[in-house]
């Protein structure tokens, strides 16, 4: 099953809306076959896996991280060609939250005579594809916050100025966190201030970018316009500022005019887009915006081991309305480690979201 | 070795201004005496891991964490007393940076014949005497700047509510540490918001309470002027509010009226006093100002996972007038644990700090 994680996860960034599959055709004690999903329309993962076993595959066992699939999609269901390979037993890590699957693609093998044992290494399968069981279970996107901010709780200085807080090694991470996220949200203030790329650097799949700007007062020249390196999507209201959507569509920028701009619609946005996951990377204001309509559901803060003052220093989180210590919203499943010499402290926010 | 650090821990926050010490004299394997410094003017440890061994400290080897005294202070030298007593080895967890010691201890040891071994579990001996060696060699007490943060960086919320950023296990933490303080810092918003108690509750020796009131706009009932449970230190300038003064004078506390208030004023008189180390419990514009000024050398950060946010939340560290994030204050020996469920971040500013 660990195999099965590791094949899964060659394709991760790429999957959306799928999830990360692996799989391994063990037979005698023997792997005759290997395979895992690598884009959507492309076949599943057991198909891969029977195809390298071939005959082989008859009377073996198939390990895979997810439930088979018992439905017509875009390719046959995968139950049925494991039926037809005559594999004599599967080993899934836990059940597909799909309702069009949930629990049928085991029923359907049991019914075929085929041995079914499912949970192996589930914590494990249920993390590596948590996005798309949050998406598919609440239907949107699920929404990760990421900050960076110094030990005394600041993601910039009073000036704005925030390159950079943390380490090389903490920067890294931030690129293969992309590299495994559909998109990557900022607003116009970050545009303006930062200037960022939000690739991955190399580290994988870029994700599309996107900036949220409500009056559209960006700047003409920026790298998130350079839409030769990833793609880029700017949401605005409608009517705003027409000369700048006009230079920003001429660099295959994408503009998309809403009534109203808030995280939750361009969220539902990026869903209808097979989006599964959205890493946040924004300033205190829109996080806070995002955090209060549920557009949030996980949270990594990078903390760096330095203190840099400032009452007028940039926070991480904005107006929330909270007025009481005892009405902040608790992470659950805290865990950290270190990066370099900072620390990533990640958690689920409790009220939003009920990811494993 | 190991055991003479924790006999010395047993007087934790009751030996200022003189260090942490135990000894235990060994002879053909078998522990013949043990002993603790206690308090200042109280024989030393060696003296009562001597008195405890009888004759027995004849040709045994003594183990003490700190190099013995050579020299008279409110007792007579150590060093004499090992000699006089026929120990044939000495091994020294670190030799004393009292310039009034410093390495004549071992010098007399060796002069008489002594066998003598220093530099044993140096880094663990050096760290339980950190306070008395900053403070022996800087001419000050060490400063620890202490909060409590939400995992979005806040103290309180916007208007001033800060019960509780952290668990029960985190404020015993604080207990235990301010045992093991000989003052804590508040300013008077601290006192006027969150009217504290600042003792150790339970956990040990309760440290002076000090508070830096520039105008003595302080309440006339708080936990703090209870000068029965601790003793209370209030700071301020020359005049301010004699009716206050008064009142608190009646209640029993100290009132100092310095012609500027200032943190370094206010640890260089604590040092006066024999103060090793001085924990700062304090709001973020008295925090700043500490920092600024040299008070602080240490930074103990809990951090609970919770969001709170708010745009005029208070932050841990007010103004220092950085502009760039590469003039940020870094912190080195960081190190960290958990504790119930927050996390305790530590280490040491890189500007202010020679401590090891």
């Amino acid at each position: 099953m660990r195999r099965c994680l590791e094949l899964a996860q060659r394709a991760r960034g790429q999957t959306s809306p799928n999830p990360m599959v692996g799989a391994v055709v063990v037979k005698e004690g023997r792997v005759v076959g290997e395979g895992f999903h690598p884009r959507p329309g492309a076949p599943h993962a057991e198909v891969f896996a029977l195809q390298a076993a071939g005959p082989e595959a008859a009377g073996a066992t198939l390990y895979v991280n997810l439930e088979p699939c018992s439905h017509f999609g875009r390719t046959p269901p995968c139950a049925d060609a494991l039926i037809a390979a005559g594999v004599a037993r599967v080993v899934a890590g836990m059940i597909d939250p799909n309702p069009k699957v949930a629990g049928r693609g085991l029923a359907k093998l049991r019914a075929a005579g085929i041995a079914v044992t499912v949970g192996v290494e589930e914590a494990a399968c249920q993390a590596l594809n948590e996005a798309f069981v949050y998406s598919i279970t609440h239907q949107k996107p699920l929404g990760i916050l990421k900050y960076a901010m110094t030990l005394d709780g600041k993601i910039a200085t009073p000036t704005g100025h925030s390159t950079w807080v943390t380490s090389p090694a903490s920067r890294q991470v931030v690129h293969q966190l992309r590299a495994g996220c559909d998109a990557v949200v900022v607003g116009g203030n970050t545009v303006r201030r930062d200037n960022p790329l939000l690739t991955s650097h190399g580290q994988g799949h870029n994700p599309r970018r996107v900036v949220m700007s409500r009056r559209l007062d960006l700047p003409v020249e920026a790298q998130l316009w350079q839409t030769d390196v990833a793609p880029t999507t700017v949401f605005t209201e409608i009517g705003a500022n027409p000369v700048i959507q006009r230079r920003l569509q001429e660099r295959g920028v994408e503009v998309l005019e809403l009534p109203r701009l808030t995280p939750a619609v361009v969220m539902a946005n990026l869903h209808q887009r097979g989006a599964l996951s959205v890493l946040w990377e924004c300033g205190g204001t829109l996080a806070a915006q995002a955090i209060a309509d549920g557009s949030i559901q996980k949270v990594l803060a990078f903390i760096a081991p330095k203190i840099i003052g400032g009452t007028a220093a940039f926070s991480p989180v904005g107006e929330l309305g909270l007025t009481k210590m005892t009405e902040a919203i608790p992470l659950k499943q805290v865990c950290w480690r270190a990066i370099g010499e900072d620390l990533l402290i990640e958690g689920y926010l409790t009220q939003t979201t009920n990811t494993p």
